[in-house]
């Protein structure tokens, strides 16, 4: 039996001196208040305060990156609860024990010692032979009122979690949050209209369907459909979100007439859309929403360039966000061209861009965002957000943009118990970062330590102009 | 003169500590035997056991990584001794010697340094001042009992050496190795079956032809060559295969109907197929080769995106293979998505691919590895098998998909004596990431260990199916 | 107050035994003479030896290094200078200094340290409240004699600055330093016709009409202005160039017909070229210029992949070069692929590669310089020369190519004041690579020394024929 203690210098370079360095700039920023501008908690959860369910439920089963590899070891998604209500949530959990060690050097691994002994006090490594003791372990605390989402939000020290958001949402968790007294965080919508942008794709129509309902605003025509967006991104706002986001394989913002966009949205009503209408419609729908957060200051996030859903067998059986979805390359440079000469310059307008690959970063985010007053550069996002890369990110990006127009970190998670430890790794990495700029003189020791507060509050407030909710 | 004695530390990290815990990881494995799934030995050497020719003969002329550098720096390929019996072989020597500068901080100058003193006890490094006295030592050596490929196999400590042949040659250097009782190792045959994927190609018909002769099937027809294949498959398979190997430029498997196959292949014994026929046959024959691996259990190893014999005057004199092959992009993740839907979750199917483009390693084949049982990620292929490369690899290939769906180090060469020194350099690079993950405190100490051991003898036995081969 | 003391040890690697190799191999470079083979100082400004204006005219306006950053924060680039003759020089000081933290960890920042301290005696670091003290002392020293730019070309070190200029240039400059016995540096011009390559553009007539009066001959034919392109070039050789330039954004070099040339160009000169016309134009006359320096002699110099002027309304507004350029792609191996097929082995024919995409680096240049005698790899180029990227470049360049077939550094500058700066980071940023290959035991200290040297003497000597120059 292995014990679990990770160590208090993790993350931090070997080479004493500049662990020292790193090990002070870490520290002074340990403790401080998480800012969570992007994410996929589910606001109900804190919301009703309900206790968590069995460990697979909570940690396991819904997180692909945790099942993804247990498959690639062939081990069936359904073995791991997935779509199968009907899995035993102790042989779930037995199972990822029993592959623990495929794990090794990866950030999953990473942030489950943390998460495990940080948030839950296990002092045992995952395994065959633990896996029934760390299981009752983990049983008995998620049944305590301490482990309960808001007693944990408060533990984690969570300032602001941002959630994300369809627009037909009526956000009644967020704003039964906003109106209890009794709970001190910001839990807060981020629009996301995915599902309006494409008029080939089942579903759209529901949305439109819904939306209206939402709304009171007729969708059928697209002229509709924008007023009721724009109403919900209102909406939304007075529900305090910040920013929007949105999701999709390319990049490219291209406006179209209307007259044009009328026809094709008929198109998609009538189940006639074609692929090349789809696209189009979708690239104007993208100019679009730069051209609503010029208006509104919603901040604009864009996550382009993923490939969902690459083994249609697993699709089809367990859905989407299971595990196949394949990073991909974009091109925001010349996609999103026309968008940054009409809004680039704006200053009621702002766009964060993330990539999943890391090309992208230094060839085209970082000097975008070092012109444009409007762009600003992502955290590294998804297959990217790893200590390694986070440190290779801090390097490309910091040449083009400095520090001031990153994102500051984003853990883009639906694990909530993660949440501290992806951002203590971040702090960890960046003060690793920052005490070499040190180490090698290109940095005063004084400004490391500004620098290292500035990324985990002054950054992310200003970037998603969280101004209200900053503690 | 300076002294040539390869550090015993070289390739393990300056920083003290970390060093300490390096060299403890490469001792434990320094020793192990040698596993060398894909290479490109010429089995009839170590089944006559002839000695090898003169040292330019045997470390000069034949091998492109080291004859490229010096042609970039003037020198003929002819004055190499490249298609040139003529040249003088100490010449030869000579004119590599009076380079050995243009070689500094190249991994080939690693390799020799390690080669020429550990294989070949030379002290002194070479010169214009050294060749010949070095060039004696060496065609002393040669020529002793000692220096034959059998007592240098045995020296060198390979349990597995794989050759790659084509699905006519006869395997009769295999088989009688196998036969002989006095050789401990093994020396397997890898099925490449390249010259019959492109009915537009010279030589594709003269392989038919061969094909037709080995295996007593008529291959006129696609299903004939389809059959005959398959044949030697299982023929490969009675000989010690475990794997298949294909290089092609794109990676695109598609099937087509069989009426358009024999048409194509009609069209290519007719001298008459195009170009955009060969490019739609020889993608369908990747996607055949994959679904024959998913019944017979050859591992498919797929080597893609060298653009070859970029300089057309050299071909023509030379022919390939000498030095102006170049690194080009592929895209696994669209162009295999067809054959991993089809194959990816079939127990039986395994897939290793390799990439000479860096990007690929962290965006695609990571990744695939992370998720499809069948995909393994290759060890860094040709113009990335260096120290610096390698590093950037296991960091990348790690993210996404841990050690466990690695390769294990693959030499990749013909160049016999250089195996030593190439296994070599990967544990000592291997053995500096482990000793940084433990360092920072992302591994402990034991399991760095552990994972070092599997990484030269479990993890490429399993992954090439080398069971019944291992030692 | 933060005291403004560059440390001597920067750039140097952390970890001290490393550091005391690398401080031994820096110390034995750095006072050694410049070597400036490309960059875009104005050579009037030395033959004429006028004082320069004030310090926001020097240092601030002009540079887009520094306004991007500043433009990226919200500052417009008419309150920087740019264009905008009324503003006055100690207010852009102000915003400069103002915005000295966004500079934080750039290499924009890290220049700018050296050069006020070391070139400016400057010792306290810039900010809103040390702006108008440093503004004044720069200004103080401006107007002194010892601050004039031959005084100062002596100060530097310079032994031979190449300019850039188009080939109508007279280069009375270039001669008249020539004779001057009072000047011991070398100023010479470089031949950059890329106003001549695009028959669709505006400028390209009035190019063609300076040229024929320069030359004396017609420029009314395509054979026309290639014999006046041709004259130009004896003549810069006259004047001691030894070596050419092109910036186009792709790098594709393929000859056309006569008869189609000469249509093009008539076209041209008639206003109703196409785009394909010009593309089709432009890529031969990239073939072309290969053809003249396998004649004569100069050096090729490309600088492709750079996608221009992404921001049309500050374009407009400022014109070119303002900050918006942005890194692109370029496909090295396939666009030169009929020009090295041609000229790729021609000992008198030479190309030096230079990109702003990394991934480059090792896929095509290093591998095309390993193998072609003509090719060599140009030093990292505008986005990616910088601490982080230049030592990511060496050891992609030097995998593949070693240090010898590399251009030496480039600075690639239109800031004179700047150039200590630049070529004093290579040199430390060469050290510390140079001794983590001594630190791991992969090159002697002895031999990392000499390669020091000749990466600051011999190799950018003998790259770009200054041979008659060298001091």
């Amino acid at each position: 039996m292995r014990p679990l203690n990770p160590h208090p210098d993790r993350l931090l370079p070997a080479d004493p001196g500049v662990r020292d360095l790193a090990r002070a700039i870490y520290r002074s920023v340990a403790g401080a208040p998480i800012y969570s501008p992007h994410g996929h908690v589910d606001a109900a959860i804190i919301a009703e305060n309900r206790p968590f369910g069995n460990p697979a439920e909570l940690l396991i089963t819904p997180d692909h990156y945790v099942t993804r590899l247990i498959h690639a070891h062939g081990i069936g998604l359904d073995q791991l609860g997935v779509k199968n209500p009907d899995a035993d949530p102790r042989e779930i959990w037995r199972l990822f024990c029993a592959h623990w060690d495929v794990f090794a050097g990866t950030v999953v691994r990473y942030w489950f010692e943390s998460e495990l002994n940080e948030v839950f006090g296990i002092t045992v490594t995952p395994g065959a032979q633990t896996a029934d003791q760390i299981y009752d372990q983990l049983s008995e605390q998620l049944s305590r009122a301490d482990f309960r989402p808001r007693e944990l939000f408060d533990r984690f020290n969570i300032s602001v979690l941002a959630t994300t958001d369809d627009p037909a949402d009526d956000l009644a968790p967020h704003r039964a949050l906003a109106a209890d007294s009794s709970f001190g965080g910001a839990v807060i919508p981020t629009f996301r209209a995915d599902r309006y942008m494409s008029p080939n794709l089942p579903g759209w129509k529901d949305a439109l369907s819904a939306l209206a309902t939402t709304s009171g605003i007729d969708t059928e025509s697209y002229a509709g459909l924008i007023d009721a967006l724009r109403a919900r991104r209102a909406y939304f706002k007075e529900c305090g979100a910040t920013a929007t986001d949105t999701g999709i394989l390319d990049s490219i913002a291209e406006p179209l007439p209307s007259a044009e966009l009328e026809r094709i949205h008929r198109a998609g009503l009538a189940g006639t859309a074609t692929e090349d209408d789809a696209t189009a419609y979708r690239r104007n729908m993208l100019y679009e929403f730069a051209a609503m957060s010029a208006e509104d200051g919603l901040v604009m996030q864009l996550h382009s360039g993923v490939r969902r859903n690459h083994h249609d067998a697993s699709f089809a059986k367990y859905g989407p966000d299971t595990g196949h979805d394949l990073p991909g390359a974009c091109d925001y440079t010349n996609g999103l061209r026309k968008l940054l000469n009409d809004f680039g310059t704006n200053p009621t307008f702002r766009i964060v861009l993330f990539t999943t690959d890391e090309a992208t970063i230094s060839q085209q985010i970082a000097p975008l965002a070092g012109f444009y007053p409007s762009v600003y550069v992502g955290a590294p996002w998804w297959f990217i957000d790893t200590p390694a890369a986070i440190t290779r990110f801090r390097a490309a990006a910091t040449d083009s943009a400095g520090f001031n127009k990153t994102s500051g970190f984003i853990d883009d998670t639906r694990a909530y118990c993660s949440i501290p430890a992806r951002h203590d790794m971040s702090r960890r990495v960046d003060a690793a970062f920052l005490a070499n700029l040190v180490a090698t003189h290109q940095l005063g020791e004084d400004e490391a330590h500004e620098i290292a507060a500035d990324l985990v509050a002054r950054i992310p407030i200003s970037t998603f102009r969280l101004d209200s909710y900053a503690k």
